[in-house]
């Protein structure tokens, strides 16, 4: 049973692991190494369809996903965010659609993109940065996306703070988050979480104090290690070479000005 | 800046680490080992007051998350899912409101609930049991969550197949999940994920040969270790003793019938 | 082919793996939960004989290994060192009979046991620890092994330094290791190293400091993660649990006191 | 305390960390790409000396370690062994000064070498090899270190067994370790233990499986993870890539024909 492309639906287009493009379903030649197709035969196909380039080479085509979105078409102005960081951040901020979600920063959008699909058209990410280009990019890359839910603000969140609001949930992905605390308390009601990003143990520390200083409670630290299975037949065994370490996930619940927990 | 609770909303009630209540915000009378508080005296209080109870304790109330849901409040007929994992398979499926997602089996309906509120109410889960009692446990515990888009099947996959339709993506967690792979081409559009969870090297390398011989491509075994950071002051160090093994995340794009891929 | 018992040789009776003892193979009885055997039947005895009890069960003789004597039979005042941890100390340390090795503190032995069999009776192992009671204890388990190449110094290395000498290498087992680094230069010839076991970040970045002040090069921080793999046949899968963290290992090369290397 | 360097000693030549050299102190000049030093400056000098070359660079001599021999200056047939697994097998097998050590295969003798040393002049290792060029190639490694407790044998073991001789310990190293465990016990005393490396669980499952078969228990697998820490001031962290797998040390002890414990 197999779903139809749509004029107009963005299509990714896969030669090999490494070539890959995305690009829409409409009446037009697309031209690579591998020669040139006509996506216009994609309109009512189904997912995926192969077409044969001028070349004789076959491309095929599947609905992108959220990641293929990351890995193909965003530009990247800084470091990614991880699949099993992304998730376990969407599960530590009981992340679900209509959340209102707070961010800084805005990095490349990556991280900006998975919550603002996750929190739906009836949700909305407030995020923030303090470089222009970042924002830029970042807006370059939602629009691709066509997610119109992301409020980008260009701010110095140190100096100015957050932007007024109401947040369900707060993502701090800066070198000093810190510094940032006191404002957090500003947009986040009693009972909400906020979880820290951060790669050094030094960072952990000092922001583990501030959070303790503003009344979050249940402050938590881990990271995730992934490991890949090399899965030869007859000679399964883990990879020889992984990533070791991208950050630390540090997370709080805020308590609201005064409370405190018996312990 | 806090939100309100209203009449009907579920209430986390925190007394500490290990005793957690869910409860409804109602004019009432909830006793415990700590006293007795009267409910009603959240309508319209923000999250994050503190009752007093009738031994001089206080209970703090928050919204609960989906995790406290399950912590708190399911009955457990099988090991719920990790966090980590959890988190992992909704960026592996590329999971979002509007989803129709296939399950088995249902377990206690941990994965289900996630999945639940992940697709919203304009998506939908259709999962699948040939325990009973599993069954009834997660419609059971579903229900708490006023979690309307779940359909529920008794069903034994391995004989009988999923149900008819059309799943954006599907999720095994079962003992012998090779078994079912061929069923899973029926309901998968070519272009959709699969993710199957599975404890051991040895379902890991069955379930990845029939994967292959059904056309799946990008086969991919993870696992992901949490490692959790104490956070002592002037003592951070990795705790201990942590979770040494879940079980492995196996992930693999369905190409249809027919294609293959060139590498 | 089998080895065989003489008397007066060391011997672990093993009736499960909680039931276990060292004794000595003399003409006598030996009497446990089990019932009593006569260890005089040992003698001449094939190692892996099986001694049949006064109340019919069966204690099964073998040679005792190091881990054996330190796992059985020591008192241990503190924290003993894990076999994966000793190994590398080995390894980093370079230990081979006929070293001298300095060690601080002593603790309750168990590293200098390990290191006194690796130097053999042409070595050397000069430890130190500020409290008596490890020094008394450590000396009655050192005793139990017929190792008689250790030198105990019971003394304050942070105010008086180490006792005078030349060590091939130098371990550092200690809560404040950054206190001892300057004493460490004056036992230590240049091209020797130091290897450090500490378990905490805040530890390790003190160290580390103090190791550049005194010309310390390759400084170097590892930490061994042991992972159990349960072997249930058919069902081959990682242990649930593990042990998450022990502890540092920051190993470095004394450059003597002007050295300095190009990079 | 500065040791001395005497003539006819090996010396370790360290220009930075890629480019080292192990040559003899003798009176005689040494040549490379940062110029030449005549090495018998270094008869009687400390360990730690700098000697200036004719291009006025400086190369530190320092004495070889184990590792640096394995690294600098051994031909390499195979893989080598990693710090972490050849310590752990140190302590796993009990090894110390006067053991028998029986080995197979002998690949380019960094194992074979860690255990020769260990086991030192009054200790020897019976190492087998069924490449006739890995022998000769471990031969010469082993010659640089002087070390003359190895006896080489090029020989079949899955056909011809091991070489008659009582060993205190076992170690495997070869792709199909399970065939010889019957060989095993004719060299094994009861009580006595073997540790098979083997990188993949199919070989975990095989090799253990014929362990029980012929009377080994404690059969137990781990493998050690070995992770770096940056230690960069102020930023402290886990580096970003690491080897993720290496191979498993199944260890097991042999009870000798007819024994079986009580559990």
């Amino acid at each position: 049973m197999a779903s139809l492309f749509s004029e107009g639906d963005p299509v990714l287009l896969v030669y090999n692991k490494r070539h890959r493009w995305i690009k829409t379903v409409i009446d037009d030649l697309f031209h690579c190494n591998y020669g040139s197709v006509n996506l216009g035969e994609l309109i009512d196909a189904p997912y995926g369809t192969s077409l044969e380039s001028s070349k004789g080479k076959f491309l095929h085509a599947f609905p992108p996903t959220i990641i293929d979105w990351i890995n193909v078409a965003f530009k990247h102005q800084s470091q990614i965010i991880y699949e099993k960081d992304a998730g376990m951040i969407l599960m530590m901020l009981d992340v679900k659609p209509g959340d209102t979600i707070y961010e800084t920063g805005t990095g490349s959008g990556s991280l900006t993109s998975i919550l603002a699909r996750s929190v739906g058209p009836t949700g909305k990410i407030i995020t923030h940065d303090n470089r222009e280009q970042a924002i830029e990019a970042a807006k370059y890359n939602l629009s691709l996306l066509s997610l119109d839910n992301v409020e980008f603000n260009h701010r110095d969140i140190v100096e100015d703070g957050f932007v007024e609001g109401n947040a369900d949930a707060l993502v701090l992905d800066m070198g000093d988050p810190w510094r940032v605390i006191d404002h957090a308390t500003k947009i986040l009601s009693p009972g909400r979480k906020i979880v820290v990003f951060l790669p050094t143990f030094d960072q952990l520390g000092k922001t583990k104090d501030q959070l303790e200083i503003w009344n979050f409670k249940d402050i938590k630290a881990i990271e995730l290690l992934e490991r890949e299975i090399q899965m030869k037949k007859g000679a399964i065994r883990p990879s020889t070479r992984m990533i070791g370490h991208t950050g630390f996930l540090l997370s709080a619940i805020y308590m609201g000005p005064k409370l405190s927990l018996e312990t």
